[in-house]
């Protein structure tokens, strides 16, 4: 695991709108239409692969025709890369900034496990994560896809490092733990029930990755740490 | 995660051969030739993913003709099957049964561990596990070929809960270990490291592996159990 190179930033301009007309996409009706268009096209992602999102597939779900398309999107990776992008801000407001707001310490770190939790319980009945999906499928694929899914996983793994950093500091954590390697073991749990999930469909692995990640904390915890809420 | 449906087992006949000529592929010399097709056929799975193991990929590696190889593979997909066949039987050989050999219980148990650990380091030099690559590359295509990675998942995900049971039988481990629950993070961590690998490259994330193996097995250890060896 390698440091981020970045901090989690909602609000970051999309790196996939590189030579977007954005005199279009700036309207109201044209960022209407672009988030239509990002719609249509994680829902075809979510359940065949971001591989299947083509200009194609996501006029004829819209009803409109392609070359309506080009002027928000100038090439299919551009598509793909912005709807990555989205999952991104979907993936900060939804799991990371909520667990902004509990105190500080272990509350903090159990609190962006148990979002992420609640998370990956809502991507049940979408079939899964589409983060999970698209990293398996773009796994071997060497290229600016596969670059974003390196970003995300080191940001996250960068994130889980720092709130253990801040466990270790309120005293909550035993001395010689390690946040680079536990960070490696929570994500680990994670990362796993949503691939076992992707492959064999059964949502009783969170319930497995609930307990794993609480026996693991449980495990470094000090006599001073509050005890882990909504166990 | 579900129960096995079968036992692992190195001398089981390839669900792929349905089909195969037996009489060209059992003569030595045929023998031989299969062989030396599917080494041909892995070495460019490792690198480039099952998808591209294809007849004429092959013929060319062995400059042969490629009607050569459809007497011992009708189909690519029954040449992929086989392929991912040798596989297991490479990986029973390799991980499950040199820790047969180790004592029951607790040693048992970090035997398969600690040979998993060997298995996958080595496979650093070639880029990382060949299981783990066709695993992602298949997750979200249904079919003989995510059949046959289920049930090798779900497989080694038996043996290391019969191997639990072993180590709570000889009281090695606390009695409130539930093995489902224990094989899941057991299993979390090893494919997790394989999937950082892939993605990134670091070797450095088999050592984050064996460490948290170690210390998840430490956690649930009782004071009869003997020490974990070669940590």
């Amino acid at each position: 695991m390698v440091a981020p190179r970045q901090r989690l930033d909602a609000t970051r301009r999309p790196p996939s709108d590189t030579g977007v007309s954005r005199s279009r996409s700036q309207t109201p009706k044209g960022q209407r239409t672009r988030e239509a268009i990002l719609q249509a096209a994680t829902e075809i992602a979510s359940t065949e692969g971001l591989e299947a999102v083509s200009f194609g597939r996501v006029a004829q779900a819209l009803g409109v025709s392609k070359s309506g398309l080009f002027s928000h999107f100038p090439t299919k990776e551009a598509l793909q890369l912005a709807l990555l992008d989205r999952f991104r801000t979907f993936f900060v407001e939804t799991v990371v900034e909520p667990s902004d707001a509990t105190p500080e310490g272990l509350p903090r770190l159990w609190g962006l496990c148990s979002s992420w939790l609640r998370y990956a319980e809502t991507t049940v009945s979408d079939g899964g994560c589409l983060f999970q999906r698209v990293a398996s499928e773009y796994a071997s694929r060497p290229g600016p896809i596969q670059d974003l899914i390196k970003e995300l996983t080191q940001v996250f793994n960068g994130r889980l490092q720092r709130r253990i950093h801040m466990a270790l500091e309120a005293g909550h954590l035993k001395p010689e733990v390690q946040p680079l390697q536990l960070a490696f073991e929570l994500q680990s749990l994670m990362g796993s029930a949503n691939g076992a999930f992707q492959l064999f469909g059964h949502p009783g692995v969170f319930e497995l990755c609930r307990r794993g990640l609480a026996s693991r904390l449980e495990s470094v915890m000090t006599p001073e740490a509050p005890p882990l809420e909504g166990l």
